[in-house]
């Protein structure tokens, strides 16, 4: 297989992009909705607040009794009524009258300002105002957080816990947002066995269950992991079950290009194979296809290749699935040695960040899984450029920027 | 109440800490260990791969069967024995002999290479070389990712799908992580409603509900969420009943200075009040205590206050209580205008950042939600600093750093 016949990396991702759409909205109790991703523009049913209410502990007053009061000259009200939070009083508040009021609760009628309990002196009914207000003073204006009709929060947004309440201030207490896909990890390989401490023949511990299982929730759909020895039946009858009760399939192992393998048989069998080897290091066989109108993702066996795989082709499909918008955030960093790269093919080096510079490790190898544990950013080294000399600035794409 | 007598922020945050610990440890299956915390440093029981593989789908031979061997003059070899995925050949190769073999597979015993199946040409037994190989072609060493006894992972890491990976390389279906602290969150308010499309009266929707039980969720804790009128006896009741089957209570609402409130009174009453009032605004109305030798976090009713007081004193410690580490990253940025500050007084200014620069929003009100929800970024200002200038740089804390 040569390079001349691996798809280019935009090409395969162009092309995949175009074969997904969402997998649908739901409704959901506020309550769970932390995460989730807006399915809906939400407009305010209510004001917010929902009437004038005191900023303070205090008393409700007309503010222009206290004009020219201080600490020296206080002016003299009648305490008439005494308001605590949750409660609303039915006087009027008139010349020379205060209402005892607490933070929160609404203005009485009549009155226009409320007096800190600190500038205040009480006896009995009496109180003794000791400054000066000014009309509207501690008092928070009705709606000013929420007018009703207010658009408060578009569609496509992922709720934070402030966004969860401004939603239950405007009156809600259940929003539309995009479903999680359910996805299918299917591992697939003889030779691979759950972890054990100690290993006979040609066993391989199947650790690509633990990073795919992990990888979709991490892109916050639902994964459902099954093992499959290499047969061209079983695979296909795994297939054929698993896409019948999940949004997409997820495939590690039988991506061979330089003969018939598996996976890529039974995609070819049973649906239509659009993307087989792609012009990337490493990662270069990787495969895409649809199975009745689904997609399906094939990945490498080799645990650094997959991985590979999953950043640059499955882990935004699977934001799309949800209309999750997550642009990689491509920052620059100096390498720190030359990197030879080869025209024509994507390289995405482990590598690891200092400062401003970007350290390529010297561990290449697509099975050792270490090296994607010891480095924290891919060199993304694109197929126009033939690499990258020592001192050069180059694109760093962050293991951390992946999520969202 | 006067600034003198408020609590430095930073002082509060180290006495708060200081009173802290981890909820200990508990071992969990390896499925389920994404994003958990390592509660113990991994040895590897194994080496991986546990024997020699190889890389590619070809033919294991001596590499001396083919020096100087090319398309137009070919070495010939004969073909023992194939080694399929899983398999593993009991056949000695020797000069002049190959074994087919699939990528992975333990290279059979006396092999020393394996040629790619592309670069050979086969007819029956008849197997002919078109190319040289060096010893060791193709060839990946037994250990290359791992050998046993190597340190893998250490304890407090927070684990990634690669971590997953290796960890079950090196022979572990199950880890030892840090428990999730049970957090209970007792909103408190006689005028606290649940989200409806219309209110009436004194009532308010409880955003805070909403806010804390998904706070809780993103600093990785379990939260529990109940609403209690303010009654001295049924908020010290629940609290009773909440201390005793969680590792922490978080309440909202009842912690006014300038007089006794409800909530800094029960914990008066049945534990120890460590902090009351803060140099810190918004937020100033911040409490901590012990109850039962367990954290309690008593956060003023408005719903912007609540939240900076959170970031500031709940979130570091939710993660100290499972062993996260969570460096807060301030960023330095240009301020678009002038802001005012006291000496004293920390200030938690909501701000949205733009490129180099960061705009404090306009909006100020402790209770304006829609202030969280339109700024990205506090700009804090710190105690000894009395205000930036316009132009001048400041010190940025993005929400999305705020969380791990």
């Amino acid at each position: 297989m040569f390079l001349s016949n691996l798809m280019p990396v935009k090409k395969a991702q162009k092309l995949i992009d175009s074969s997904l759409k969402n997998v649908g909205v739901e409704k959901i109790s506020l309550e769970d909705a932390h995460r989730r991703v807006l399915a809906e523009n939400i407009t305010s049913e209510l004001y917010s607040p929902p009437f004038e209410r005191s900023a303070m502990d205090g008393y409700a007053i007309l503010a222009e009794d206290t004009f020219g009061s201080s600490e020296t000259n206080p002016s003299k009200l009648k305490i008439i009524d005494t308001i605590g939070a949750g409660q609303v009083s039915s006087k009027l508040v008139k010349h020379g009258e205060a209402v005892r009021i607490a933070t929160g609760a609404p203005i009485p009628e009549g009155a226009n300002s409320v007096v800190m309990e600190e500038y205040t002196d009480s006896k009995g009914i009496n109180l003794e105002v000791e400054m000066s207000l000014t009309p509207g003073e501690n008092i928070s204006p009705m709606g000013e957080d929420l007018k009703k009709g207010d658009v408060i929060l578009g569609n496509r947004k992922i709720l934070r816990p402030q966004d969860l309440a401004l939603i239950a201030s405007a009156g809600y207490n259940s929003v539309n947002v995009y479903k999680k896909p359910k996805i299918a990890v299917i591992t697939t390989g003889n030779e691979l066995v759950m972890p054990r401490p100690s290993l006979s023949g040609a066993e391989i511990i199947n650790s690509n269950h633990y990073t795919f299982k992990a990888m979709v929730e991490s892109a916050m759909a639902i994964p459902t992991v099954v093992h499959c020895v290499d047969s061209h039946k079983l695979v296909e009858n795994e297939f054929e079950k698993l896409i019948e009760t999940h949004d997409a399939l997820i495939s590690t192992g039988g991506t061979a290009i330089s003969k018939g393998d598996v996976v890529v048989d039974v995609t070819e069998n049973i649906g239509k194979v659009l993307v087989h080897g792609v012009a990337l290091r490493p990662g270069k066989p990787f495969g895409f296809g649809i199975i009745h109108e689904k997609p399906v993702f094939m990945l490498s066996g080799y645990p650094v290749a997959a991985i590979v795989q999953a950043d640059v082709f499955v882990r935004d499909s699977l934001y799309k699935m949800q209309e999750i918008e997550n642009e990689p955030q491509i920052i620059r960093k100096t390498a720190s040695r030359k990197i030879p790269s080869s025209l024509g093919r994507t390289d995405y080096i482990r590598a690891k960040t200092e400062l401003n510079m970007v350290r390529p490790l010297k561990i290449k190898g697509s099975g050792i899984i270490r090296s994607m544990v010891e480095s924290n950013a891919y060199i993304i080294i694109e197929e126009n450029v033939e690499g990258i000399g020592e001192g050069e600035e180059c694109n760093v794409l962050s293991y951390d920027s992946l999520t969202v």
